[in-house]
């Protein structure tokens, strides 16, 4: 079958791969769509971040290359010994997350905080841009009638920022910014309306970005090169409840810092490449918080349940539909040369 | 009367000032102790750091020189007009904050995050060390029979450390650190035995304080100069719940993110000179939290009572009582020079 491995930086090949069989508790999916996320785009210039290239990683048993790919959905093709809550032809989309099961986090049921934390499609395993895919019975969840195909693909992105949102203070009628309206911000700006934010103040550069922050609910969208991005948002709202952090830029976490209110906070999504630095004062004298958030948990049965009333919509979220030989040109050269982008979906070859 | 002011880093001057009178709403208290703190000596060293030099403070209306001093206790000596649940001859403790009571923290009960936050002793206004102090009726409390006045001058630093713990998400039973154990570090060790919690390691570098810290109910004194302290702890615990930062050092933030285990929360009691730097990854990847917490709101009160029981013990922690005419010499310098010192108190002349 075809798929799409993660050789080394800007050595992503489509080439022909052995197709998987189900062991014991597994599931053989027939991938329908796979989103190209962030992190692939940044294993794809700046790699190896996530992947495991000197040693095998601890749970995927796997090292580069790698098949990439992990928003993905598709149809039960096959199930292994011991798999009986699922049957072939159901619609599943996948949460791809490797956990130990055996850690204190993952005791705890903390899954996405596991130690030996990996993703299907980035720390190995079979990833969705392929034909097929096998996983753990466990990461596989039924869609619900009436949800596309294509929405299927976004539930892992949309589960991100529905777990950083549920993470966060945010509480229904309180005032949030969200700094960076890439996919993520975007989908914690859908996030921040399911969770009844009065004001949703959106500080993006891009101005294709910030339109679509606007169409998506946020109430005001501030070019951060045009104007004081922090000003702008203390004088409209006095300080923010929550401030989302979704750029991974170091100078953005003191901005994310002072947009907030007093007891305000700092919910950081990114994924950083370097260290930040902040005047720690800032955080003491108002007792302000900054707080991480990584991935999700227990969330992918509401997000469906949220999508099938309308959020986190493929209509809106998906710019550009590509097939699975076309992802370098089209998939990771386009999003690294166009801000325009929201979500590129691949579609699985037969 | 004679008070010591400060003109300028190192010109702190024991001279004659004016006796202050009582305005309406307002309470003349004879000093009996005043504690030097930690902020004292930073201004003596390498201020002013909350000391208004060019502009009045917005509420104490002063500036520089200042009569220093905040953490005092002493008798109702004279009532202004409209002080009517107060009578000559009680004994108080001071509550030294300057809030606003019109900014949106202040509306909200939060007064030690009013925008215009100040200390009596720092800010401007009638500091501590002095024969006499006049101060607003609000900030006066009454103390209860049995506490000695020794023990009054210790309900300001007591009361930072309480509000840190009851601000931290320690729970009893959960697993603590102290990162750095001068006097306001070793409170937070004894609140947090309050607070019930089962494992308290203490990080300092002085043997002194490191056994100053297992005197007050530390389970483990932890040397970062001859060993590896994240490791020690982290070895101890698996990583404790709440990691205090009381060392205003910016290498040992991340020392404390280290430290926690996942959804660990770091709380940062210092105040700091200057910019720390941190991986973000640290935080996001384990859920951490880094928070702030400043003086002590509503806590006086508690804190006292919890004296009445043995807390917060002058006999312990107290280690050098001097006159006001020595506080330079062998108040400020000494502190500078020793640290054995844990509190030193200064008796008020008549």
């Amino acid at each position: 079958m075809k798929a799409a491995r993660w050789h080394g930086v800007k050595d992503i090949r489509v080439e022909d791969t052995p197709e998987p069989k189900p062991g014991k508790g597994e599931v053989k999916v027939k991938v329908a769509w796979t989103g190209i996320c962030g992190s692939d785009l940044h294993e794809y210039l700046a790699g190896p971040i996530f992947v495991p290239v000197d040693e095998d990683h601890p749970l995927s048993h796997d090292k580069a290359p790698i098949t990439m790919g992990h928003e993905y959905c598709g149809t039960v093709a096959e199930l292994g010994d011991g798999v009986t809550d699922l049957a072939v032809g159901e619609r599943v989309a996948i949460e791809p997350i490797f956990a130990c099961g055996e850690c204190a986090a993952c005791l705890e049921g903390k899954y996405n905080l596991c130690d030996s934390l990996g993703f299907v499609g980035l720390s190995g395993g079979h990833g969705g841009f392929a034909t097929y895919s096998v996983v753990p019975a466990r990461m596989v969840h039924k869609m619900p009638q009436g949800l596309s195909m294509e929405q299927g693909a976004l539930v892992e992105p949309a589960a991100v920022a529905l777990h950083a949102v549920r993470l966060s203070k945010i509480k229904a009628g309180d005032k949030a910014a969200v700094f960076g309206a890439g996919p993520i911000g975007l989908l914690v700006v859908e996030s921040l309306r399911v969770a009844g934010a009065s004001e949703i103040h959106v500080v993006e550069p891009s101005e294709v970005r910030r339109q679509k922050a606007l169409d998506l609910g946020a109430t005001s969208a501030i070019d951060p090169t045009a104007m004081d991005a922090v000003a702008e948002v203390r004088e409209a709202t006095g300080g923010v409840h929550v401030a989302f952090e979704v750029t991974g830029v170091p100078q953005v976490l003191p901005q994310c810092i002072d947009a907030t209110r007093h007891e305000g906070q700092v919910l950081v999504v990114s994924i950083w490449e370097q260290e930040a630095s902040f005047q720690p004062n800032t955080v003491v004298l108002k007792e302000r918080q900054l707080k991480g958030t990584i991935a999700y948990r227990n969330v992918y049965p509401a997000v469906m349940a949220l999508m099938t009333q309308g959020h986190f919509s493929a209509d809106q979220l998906v710019t550009k539909r590509i097939p699975l030989d076309e992802i370098v040109a089209e998939g990771f050269e386009a999003l690294a040369a166009e801000k325009s982008h929201v979500k590129i979906l691949v579609e699985a070859p037969d």
